[in-house]
């Protein structure tokens, strides 16, 4: 019987990573890999085999591992972040079931909200949501009534995604939505490239994050009524009295 | 200057671990924490100095951790999960300002809601919101209006602390909620002591999980209209056509 595991890396740094993760990639015969995000792994990894396949190719990448497994190897599918919040671990659960000689294991990892949190600060101290704004997979729609129902709740919001390519004005377009709910002067920050080398983060308020820099690699984080600017970190309280 | 590493574990087991968190608490000159989650640190730091608290006494955790590290110690301040969400990490930026000489870094974990979904299969796979149900610093009112807005707007849902010896019906009270929302056979699960000993779970639907077992080391999903059980695992799918 062969071995799946699909497994969270975290940010990309090694220090990020779990020891699970990082067992799990260091024991494996073969790593599969969304291309940009095996470029982040350890260099003592770089001389295994490595299949790796491009951006949408999902369902591809997860059969390539599934074969893999199923013909008795140990098989390392390596996720950026976690391996199951926007990951890959559902879609093997489902097509797994034409594969009757794999195991599969998930091991979780930090993922961008968690690991942005704490770079800008302590951004998310209390009940929050996790929002893509990628309508690649969920239609827009769904994605904006999501977004409206977390600020009508109060709930800081991590948004991951926040442009692309083809979607230049998306954070945009969700902070003037978000506008008509909540105060213009919120706390609210950017993280880019956690945990990589250009990794940097700005605080800024919900209007300002109209003028601040996003790409696709970088993580939005929009405060809640406890959110607060210390030091020039974006912070959410949880209710403690001080 | 004194060092204070504000650092999430994880679950509680070595795996699930950060290797930063891991340094930290190696490197700590002192470890301080909730005194449950003292003890589910690897053997090898059991000799360190660890200064512990009870619960409800993160004030107190916070200010011992700030004078220690004000004294010139490099300190490790330990949370379960994270180390930001309902973590320390927060509250020690806001009672930082009155210790000039610590330099603070907050080390995020791998959270039950990250850790959890992992275990019951794949249960966070596409937007979600995190929801405690402890009403001790945020009002009964506030989280019901969240639950609902998480619901409505067909968000995956993790629940923390979804009971207690003073709130033994909480979930069952969280569960007639969602019962108004969305359909009672949506696929639902609770997971209990994650990467501890004693580590379980149950896949079951919104109704049953009234009749499911829950305690304060659990978690519970609520699933949306994307969730799914396969092989007796939770899973939420992301929309890949197969």
């Amino acid at each position: 019987m062969g071995i799946l595991n699909v497994v969270g890396i975290g940010p990309g740094n090694k220090e990020n990573m779990t020891f699970a993760a990082y067992d799990a990639i260091k024991e494996a015969d073969v790593i599969i890999g969304y291309t940009a995000y095996v470029k982040l792994l350890p260099e003592e990894f770089k001389n295994k085999e490595i299949l790796s396949t491009g951006m949408r190719a999902e369902k591809e990448r997860c059969e390539i591992a599934l074969r893999e497994a199923n013909s008795g190897k140990k098989v390392a599918l390596v996720c950026s972040g976690d391996s199951v919040v926007y990951g890959m671990a559902g879609l093997i659960y489902e097509l797994s079931e034409d594969y009757s000689d794999v195991e599969i294991k998930v091991i979780p990892g930090v993922s961008a909200a968690i690991s942005g949190s704490a770079l800008i600060g302590a951004g998310i101290g209390n009940d929050f949501a996790v929002i893509s704004l990628s309508d690649y997979l969920t239609p827009k729609e769904t994605i904006f009534k999501r977004l409206v129902a977390a600020a009508k709740s109060d709930m800081v919001i991590a948004l991951y995604n926040p442009v692309s390519k083809t979607r230049k004005d998306s954070l945009i377009e969700a902070v003037d939505a978000l506008l008509e709910i909540i105060d213009k002067d919120t706390p609210c920050a950017v993280a880019r490239n956690i945990g990589r080398e250009e990794e940097s983060y700005t605080v800024t308020t919900l209007i300002g994050l109209k003028e601040t820099e996003a790409d696709m690699f970088s993580t939005v984080f929009i405060g809640n009524s406890m959110s607060a600017v210390v030091n020039g970190k974006m912070i959410t309280r949880r209710g403690y009295k001080i």
